[in-house]
């Protein structure tokens, strides 16, 4: 199977990417893969994202050292997202919280 | 807090939402959410999207019967990024999966 032929990027040229730990199955973050940054992680084995603040590819903890290792790889049903299960070194969120999803939407605190 | 503010929609007014089965922390699906349909998910207490390629509001399970209750809702650092915990009614995905994310992409198969 070509993985690269069989999704669905977006008009953008991108996909997102669910980041879970393989571990415990804990969200860890969403980032955005076009064709070059989803080559780089099949080649090495480690995400690779697109930064589209930054335009630019990025390789997961390149600077903070918090790589994160592809275990496995699942497509959804209308293959436009991808769910990458990794084993995560470090926190993964640049904030130091072990995922981005730490702030949690307390239903009552006040209306929508 | 006011939830709706606080996010940062992306340029055409949507936001992606992973959804989680609170129980295993299965990742079921990914879809969008526009501001209402997340307004109609927190008066609800029910997952709803805008549907991109129908380009309407639905209520998951509106059909099929396959709700899902929210449970809990986190977003990211960036505040771009929905995650719904959820009681799942029956499968997920259309074709009668638990999840969307059926499919694996198996390396050594073949070259990405």
């Amino acid at each position: 199977m070509n993985l690269l032929e069989e999704l669905t990027f977006g008009s953008n040229g991108l996909i997102p990417a669910i980041i879970q730990d393989a571990q415990d199955n804990e969200v860890l973050m969403l980032a955005y893969m076009n064709k070059e940054s989803l080559r780089m992680t099949l080649e090495s084995g480690f995400t690779h994202f697109w930064s589209r603040s930054r335009k630019c590819l990025w390789k997961k903890g390149e600077t903070s050292g918090n790589t994160q290792e592809v275990l496995a790889i699942f497509y959804d049903c209308d293959a436009d997202t991808l769910l990458v299960k990794v084993r995560q070194k470090g926190p993964a969120c640049h904030t130091g919280s072990r995922t981005c999803f730490y702030r949690q939407y307390l239903a009552g605190e006040q209306e929508p």
